[in-house]
């Protein structure tokens, strides 16, 4: 039995989505965060050596990284659903945002929110590169949104479900404001309506605000 | 024609890599990084938006994001060797590693670097907890390496090549040790007694010095 592991307000809710929208079978099991520090219960670190959400078993198999969690179960469990395969269009597409969503921008909101963390002030120019960098993700992704739908194409596919973590989730830890990117707010409105991802947060966390 | 854009001592080393051991044919133009601030110069940032290393060109795509060109160029010009499919032995394993390089490992090492650069001290708390978790990442890969000749079972594949900048060229640029890591030392000479390795470095990168 696939069983999702999942951290609440974490990378993990992507894996819940994506069951969902692949509607396969799955069985959900939810742990909380330490009160005093926030970080992920020991019964969370426990399931792998990293330690990190996602985490899910799968008969004898114990997978973490988000980028692998999702190509396992897109091609072991979902016959292949919400990828686009090579030759198809919106190929590349589907490579660059699918990658782009954990190599940059996720990385590039830790970051900031570390050099925040360790009081890093604002004018330090370190800080003000990092800034600049996040904007500059921001407005690659903004540009590709107000002229798609979806990240690949018309449809919604993986490199959706990785990314939307980032503007919502991680977003409202960041506390960044999506005005300078209507294109983005226009986006989460689109993926909010999708009867998959309301069933994925409502059981992941429905505790969270809406995404936009 | 492929054209690997290649801007000196940069993550593009993996695509040059990539490209030797698959033996297919492309074109090299190297980019030496700017004197002054050791950025990459203006006619590399005017190839991609995101103005950052690799980028390729195949036709009229202009393709960047490490795991994106990785995939692709293994799909579209190698006949998808070097990934290991679904069903075969090796799967999760390939999965998790090459998700791990860019999602886990590498965001980890920038991490820590920006943290020094803002002179964050040694003994704050959020640089101390970046690096015992770029320590963990580093254990994690070092009992993989030290079961398996490569991340995926006894054949290299591109979890390797996605893998491999980190704890050579990153390496370097954070000055850290291999001492408690002897199968980390181990396996970069396993790598670096690889012909297409030493074909790609010396292409891309002749300069920089021997992996151990």
């Amino acid at each position: 039995m696939l069983t999702v592991h999942h951290l609440g307000v974490s990378q993990s809710e992507r894996i819940v989505w994506l069951c969902e929208e692949l509607g396969i079978d799955y069985q959900l099991k939810r742990y909380d965060r330490r009160t005093d520090n926030r970080l992920a219960p020991p019964d969370y670190k426990a399931l792998h050596p990293l330690g990190a959400a996602p985490v899910i078993t799968d008969g004898d198999l114990v997978l973490a990284e988000s980028g692998a969690v999702v190509d396992y179960l897109i091609h072991t469990h979902g016959g292949g659903r919400l990828a686009v395969p090579p030759g198809r269009t919106g190929y590349a597409d589907y490579l660059y945002w699918f990658h782009f969503a954990n190599g940059t921008l996720q990385p590039a909101m830790v970051r900031l929110m570390l050099l925040r963390r360790a009081e890093v002030p604002e004018g330090n120019p370190v800080r003000a590169a990092t800034e600049e960098r996040l904007a500059l993700a921001l407005r690659a992704l903004a540009a590709r949104l107000g002229a798609s739908d979806y990240l690949a194409g018309p449809e919604l596919t993986a490199a959706d479900i990785m990314t939307v973590f980032s503007l919502s989730t991680m977003r409202n830890f960041l506390g960044f404001d999506l005005g300078p990117y209507p294109a983005l707010a226009a986006y989460l409105k689109r993926i909010g309506a999708r009867p998959g991802y309301r069933r994925a947060m409502a059981k992941a966390d429905p505790q969270l605000p809406p995404l936009v």
